[in-house]
């Protein structure tokens, strides 16, 4: 051995998390775009490393949506915070009757978060878009000192192309709407609870998490006079109906025994005592849907791939009102829910 | 006195601080999205409370930007983390050479946060995007527990309309274009560093920050033949002239003392050892411009109100380069920064 070799610098360990110089616009902050990023993402509009991405004309509307995802655990049975930031955006698109195209995506960064944590999301947005083909385009990334931050918050704003003739909105509600709910809800809430609380089912309670344009698109081409959709997030089943009663001035009448919930959704419900129709979805919407048109409707979705059900119509008062017919045939209020169950759920 | 008095129910305070609750989806959310967000963002599409705002069609490309926001003070001397997320987006918009059109806001609140606070942020950045016509109209609010963000951070993405016809793109730099700077560089970073450290100068050192919009168009409209252009964020001026010269694959070369630098600037800076052509400025920009056309484009600059002028320029080799001509008359390497001088500076 060889004074030579003694006197060699050890190569450094490669970097192994994130550190305030990732933020810091400068060399370090180009490497990680590069080695996560843009080794992520494909678009040559990302690649340009330009302030923005240039988008072609379109003859239609647009709809441009956003969502900042701040989930606890990041990574969770049936998603992770990266499939979860595409879907959520890509899906407030889709409830504006509106294909997904582009995403944009800010990324908040705690300092210390482990890369190999951040490029598993990364690669898992990536998946997600090119699932839908939508485009992520441009981006930002922000580092936070330690205990500032949880981990990654990941802001998408998306934009999209109008595919409807007549907008789709809660003031186009009308008493004689049907509601349609596209699949048994509260699996998003459950799986979160269920991860957090160290809960153990017989089968594993997965998230619903998933994007919604293949089952919006077959809706909307189905030819129903479709008058406005809501996917159910915070607040689940229970929020999404008072909101649109309220902004309607309609009433809503929906029944308990048509509403599908998985058991174990239930069961989990009941061991915490939280509400499924409360809880949140992160792949599930409702539609309303003008009267005449909802066996046409049901039957889009169905051919979609849904598990979707006529769950109650429209009525004309009392006005903002949601009832619910339970499954002793007793008629209640459906409140939205007031505080918070669940926090970061999504 | 009356017991009927003693029993009375003492009328609960009104809620001044942000609570994890505000982020459920439920009635208290709603309630905060209405009595701050919709109070301070008049813009129709916004108060439709659909899950995104429909934007009508347009003829033209379109720009498509996003920045997230998590400074350090919020209120600082010259703006404010609202000001600065409005600015910041429709100067990346400016960039792309689109004029600022449709801006969606998502924030993420700490639990404990000042309503007060919020409400003035918010008031900030209405003001900020009726100053450039700019239409707020899409959000999202989440909340995080205490220790797990900062107050208040914001993404915000915007949708602009392109008025050039050729693409305004690093790649598009050639040698022999000038570099032209639209005013003195680093009074952004100075300022925070100022109020961070408690420093006081003779005269307040206040942050550049601003919108960049009507000087990008006074130099489009010139006739100038514009190559690009480039806001200078973190890293300052340092790092905006590394990524293009890297991005073009040319040498940029500049001389010092045609960098206008103000002398508190330039105080603070040598009190803490820092560079100020590394310093973050939120309210200057580099152009690069074809060779023939420095002098009209400069003029047109000057006529929008900049302290601009012409800093350098554009050399074949060697690639990737920035050579800086100091005060003594001797050339050297600008390097882009590497690490972090001044975290959460935007």
């Amino acid at each position: 051995m060889t004074d030579f070799k003694l006197s060699c610098p050890v190569p450094a360990a490669p970097q192994k998390t994130v550190t305030l110089g990732h933020g810091s616009g400068g060399l370090l902050m180009k490497k990680l775009i590069r080695d996560i990023f843009l080794a992520a993402f494909p678009d040559p509009a990302l690649h340009d490393e330009h302030d923005g991405a240039i988008l072609e004309p379109c003859q239609d509307k647009l709809a441009f949506a956003t969502d900042s995802f701040v989930i606890r655990p990041i990574f969770f049975p049936g998603g992770d915070i990266g499939s979860l930031a595409v879907h959520g955006t890509a899906n407030d698109l889709a409830m504006c009757g509106a294909q997904p195209l582009y995403l944009s995506c800010g990324f908040i960064l705690e300092e210390g978060l482990d890369l190999e944590e951040l490029e598993k999301a990364a690669r898992s947005m990536a998946r997600a878009a090119d699932e839908i083909g939508l485009r992520i385009v441009t981006g930002d990334t922000k580092v936070v000192e330690r205990g500032k931050g949880d981990k990654i918050y990941i802001n998408t704003a998306g934009v999209g192309r109008v595919i409807t003739e007549n907008p789709i909105l809660p003031s186009r509600v009308r008493p004689g709407d049907a509601v349609l709910l596209s699949g048994d809800v509260g699996a998003h809430g459950a799986a979160i609870l269920s991860v957090r609380e160290g809960l153990r089912f017989e089968t594993q309670l997965v998230s619903d998490a998933a994007h919604l344009w293949p089952q919006v698109r077959a809706l909307l081409e189905s030819e129903s006079e479709i008058h406005c959709l809501r996917d159910l997030t915070r607040g689940g089943l229970a929020a999404a109906l008072n909101e649109i009663a309220e902004k309607s001035g309609c009433a809503v009448a929906v029944e308990e025994e048509l509403i599908a919930i998985m058991p174990e959704v239930e069961g989990a419900c009941e061991m915490f005592g939280l509400d499924p129709l409360s809880l949140a979805c992160e792949g599930r919407f409702i539609a309303f849907v003008a009267n005449g048109y909802q066996e046409k409707a049901l039957a889009a979705l169905k051919g979609a791939g849904c598990a979707a059900a006529i769950i109650g119509k429209v009525l004309e008062s009392p006005a903002g009102e949601v009832r619910l017919k339970t499954h002793l045939g007793v008629e209640r209020i459906l409140d939205a829910p007031s505080g918070e169950a669940l926090p970061r759920i999504c």
